[in-house]
């Protein structure tokens, strides 16, 4: 009994997103989350206080996973291959979260954490983005400007973050095939590629397709 | 006081872009509009039977102007400074009625008309990019295969339909500056061009940055 009552707040969290992500977090009341799982309100309302602390909660996750997968540390990816994982794993979180991208201007709008933390998080992947190119760059892997690279840095950032949003405009009932998202980002990327990276990225693109 | 009258409408659905646009189209209701307008809800409700209604001719209305310029009938742009303007006017439309992009996915909840038709513009947008590109290609101003093109169009049409929503993301305070987005699409397509077109952009580039 005392366990289950321990793992009440980490079940409202994980009800709330997959309801958030189902219906759209604008959609979702706390009386719904309880309903969900079969509490009582008053319960709910001992663990969070209301819904926007569930949000911060699950916004607070999300930044926490990205920042891990994006920081990189000593495992930083410098083959195509080793990117187009990255890529595939950077989706899933978004995935996961995907209501946080579906409602952000909601969101926005209603949180000023959000608004800041989010803007932070869009400077990391671009950073990332542009860290990863130079690595290539610096490998002779990529040919391209300082120019060329911070608007190409710009548009991976920009496709990573609303390609989920496009597939789902343009298919609202049918779950999104995560590599398509990561072919489209490679193509960004393909034109500046030269020599055994190029090639390797036709054939991952080619086996892709 | 009757030719006031017939004007009703029309500055109904003007006033409600503008609140829509500032405020987001779910936190403004037909009250809020008729207020702002200092006419009685009652007034509003004898030419629209609700908000979805006054949604609904917005949506139409940007629909018609946005095909009118992806049509682009006899004066298809061939040249990297027409295809620079063309983009402009896109944006421009896209930040008039730019409640439609920020509140996409609620509204694409709402209405299934809202749905197949924000499909058969995203589709109508590809299809221009595509030409475009295909056209760029004929007079050998171009190069890439067609996997590539392919890819590159889905890259424009999500770049053109998300790029204010990014630019909000990261200044939610400021207006955008068209241009720049305008430059971000460009940059998709820099990379295949080939000649006097590629110059010519880099010219346009250097000129804008």
């Amino acid at each position: 009994m005392k366990k289950a009552r321990r793992r009440t707040p980490e079940r409202i969290v994980e009800t709330a997103l997959r309801l958030f992500n189902e219906f759209g977090e604008p959609n979702v009341t706390t009386t719904v989350i309880a309903d969900e799982m079969n509490i009582s309100p008053g319960n709910l309302y001992y663990h969070f206080h209301n819904k926007d602390e569930i949000v911060s909660t699950l916004f607070a996750d999300y930044e926490r996973e990205v920042d891990a997968l994006l920081t990189l540390r000593d495992t930083q990816p410098r083959e195509a291959e080793d990117i187009w994982f990255f890529l595939h794993l950077l989706f899933e979180i978004i995935w996961k979260y995907r209501f946080i991208y579906r409602d952000i201007n909601d969101l926005l709008t209603r949180s000023r954490l959000i608004e800041t933390h989010f803007q932070r998080i869009l400077a990391h992947k671009q950073q990332t983005a542009l860290a990863l190119c130079n690595g290539l760059a610096a490998s002779g892997a990529l040919e391209a400007t300082p120019d060329e690279l911070a608007a190409l840095a710009v548009n991976i950032t920009l496709v990573t973050s609303f390609w989920l949003s496009f597939e789902h405009a343009r298919q609202p009932r049918k779950p999104p095939d995560i590599g398509r998202g990561v072919y489209q980002v490679m193509s960004l990327a393909a034109p500046w590629l030269r020599g055994p990276a190029r090639q390797l990225l036709q054939k991952l693109s080619h086996e892709y397709l």
